[in-house]
Parts: C-alpha cells; sequence; structure tokens
C-alpha cells in the first residue's frame, strides 16, 4: 500500500488531499520536521535524507520526493486530477513550479522568524504572486470546472495566506472555500488537525 | 521558428544548452532582467508577465515559462536528454524540483546584496545540497552515462558556485568540466559572454 508522510499543515496536505480526493488507498504517517521523527518513532532521514515532506512511497517501495515531482504523478497515474487540453502536462507543471519556487518560497521570511522589514516585504511580493495567479484562473479551479493537483498545491498557500494575514484576491478566497466544501479536504484537514492537536506539529 | 528569451548566466542558460544539444532551429534573444527590455527593445513584461528567463515560445506561439517546465518539455521533445529507466520522467522531475527550489533558490543571498552572515549561511546551505547530489550522481552524469536537462542545470548552478567560491564535490566538479568540453555547452556559452560583454547584462 502506498504510504505519505505529512508535515500537519505543511505544503503535503496538498498531497493528502489529492490522495483522498481520488479514493486512493494509502496509509499516511505525519512527521516532525524539527526532530526528524515520524510519528511511529523512526528517522525520517532514514526516509529521505534531505529531510523533509512530502514523500510518497509506492506501492513497489520507490520514494518519491518534492513536491512538484509527487503531484505531477499523483495526476499521471489518476487522471481526473489532471489539466486537460493543449499541453496539458506541461501547463500544469508550469503552475506547481510557479506555487512551489515562486509563492511557497516567499512564505520562508514568515515561519522562520525573519525580521519584521522582511515579513512586511514577504507580504508584498505574496500580494503580487496572488494577483497574477488570480488573473490564470479560467473557471471556478485554476484550470476550469475541475479540481486538480494544482489546486491542491494553491489551497495550502491560501491557508498560509489566511494565517499571516495575507490578502488573497477574491476569486481565490472563492477557490479556497469551495475547496472547503469538499469532503476530501475535510477528511484531510481533520486528520493532520487531530495529529496537530496532540502536540506533535510542526511548521513547513 | 522556436525562440529562446534567456539572460546571459542565468537559468536559462539550461534551456539554451539543452537546445544547442539537440540541434534544434531556434532563435536565442537576450532580456535585461531589471529594465525588462529585450536585446530588440520590446518590453519583455508583454512576453512574460512574470518578468523571468527563461521563456519559451513555441512553433505554433505557445509562450511557456518555468524552467522546471520548460526543460521537462524539451526532454519530452527531444528524447536524447531524458532519463531512460523506471520512473523516468518522474525521477527526472524530482531532480529538476530539487536543483530549482533548493539549490537555485539558496543562490538569493549570493545575487541580492545580502549581509555578509547571509551569505555565509548560505554558503553552508549549498555546500550541503551539492553534497547531497554528488551521492545521486550514478555515471559521468546525473542519471548515468548520457546528458539530460537535468544536468544542464545543474551545470548552471555549478557556474554560479564557482563564481561565488563555493567548493563543490569532487564529482560533480568532474561534471562541469565534461560539459564545458561539449560543442553545444561551448556555443551557448560564447553567444551568452558576447551578449554579455556588450554590456546588456543582468544577474539572474
Amino acid at each position: 500500500m502506498m504510504k505519505l508522510y505529512y508535515a500537519p499543515g505543511a505544503c503535503s496536505l496538498a498531497d493528502h488531499i489529492a490522495l483522498l480526493e481520488v479514493d486512493a488507498e494509502f496509509e499516511a504517517e505525519a512527521v516532525d520536521i524539527r526532530t526528524k521523527r515520524t510519528a511511529s518513532g523512526e528517522d525520517f532521514r532514514s526516509i529521505n535524507p534531505k529531510g523533509y515532506v512530502p514523500v510518497l512511497v509506492l506501492d513497489d517501495c520507490e520514494i518519491l520526493t518534492e513536491n512538484i515531482a509527487v503531484l505531477d504523478w499523483i495526476a499521471d497515474r489518476y487522471p481526473q486530477l489532471r489539466r486537460n487540453g493543449v499541453l496539458s502536462r506541461t501547463r500544469q507543471l508550469e503552475t506547481l513550479a510557479f506555487i512551489s519556487t515562486e509563492i511557497h518560497r516567499a512564505f520562508k521570511p514568515m515561519w522562520h522568524g525573519g525580521a519584521e522589514a522582511e515579513k512586511q516585504k514577504a507580504r508584498e511580493t505574496l500580494a503580487g504572486l496572488f494577483a497574477i495567479t488570480a488573473t490564470q484562473m479560467s473557471g471556478d479551479y485554476l484550470f476550469g470546472g475541475e479540481l486538480t493537483v494544482a489546486d491542491c498545491y494553491l489551497f495550502v498557500m491560501l491557508r498560509w495566506a489566511e494565517k499571516f494575514g495575507i490578502a488573497a484576491p477574491e476569486p481565490l478566497l472563492r477557490l479556497q472555500w469551495r475547496m472547503e466544501q469538499r469532503p476530501a479536504v475535510q477528511a484531510a484537514l481533520a486528520r493532520e488537525e487531530m495529529h496537530d492537536a496532540l502536540g506533535r506539529s510542526a511548521s513547513p
């Protein structure tokens, strides 16, 4: 059975949601990113020497890392989460790469106790990046009427924005709200928050 | 004909090398990332509103951005630059994502006039990331005996490391040297450096 290693609320929430959306058979185990221990007490670095989530262990024990690659793999395996149309995989990758290398990274000063000036600069950068994203939406979700893995990743970024008081544009807030209504999203959040409440949380 | 927009020495050098390696028919035009003007005087933001390179305009005028997506597209279009074997596209993406989101991003304080303490921290981070990369090499190149798009991207990172006095591990220095012997690499560097010498350069 597949196994997802996640940290509550981290970018691995995107993979958690995606796998629940497609009813994949998988286990999920939380990781404390600070101590590099999994919930069952394993040394996480023995699973991923890079020390970060997500990690997806496939049925044949191949270990996948890097959120862009894991989400692309999920969309390739489960077509219902995939963008369709011209250059579909390329366009989806382009959006995943933008979310990862621009949006996700821009949050860094917010998590790691940066100076207030740095945080303010990050807030402005993020507002600009979300504005660009909003102009690219082509329907209820990023790529039209159907959810894709890119929405799952963007949803995590929108939750972080909310947490840090960064105003996202209206179309993205609607996307966030829409996703919060989905049973798979609620189930992923419930599992991650329950774990969080047990005090084993980690910031991404 | 395809058209690549690049900034001399920036991460778009990876795409420049890759396209020359496969003898693709393409034009290349330099961009001044500071002024957002192309060499021919166009407003670069009208081509890519995000304002960064690489941009690859395809034969049918589709405009691709984000280095991970552009390199993945090149490898999909030109199989000789592609990793083969189990989970090939996923493993290649995993490496491209690691280079982009970890290595490339870690150089940020080096380019943008960060404080010396920040630069020192970045040097240490980068040394660790290059060490991880070196353990993953499975031959003369990252994925064995043949060049892939991932090597093209890594090569740019190794040039940056050299520029900033960051010591890369021996296997990566050998990879860098091996790439420097390739005619396509020499041709890409000659074109970018010639442009640079004309004073239109831009830091990545």
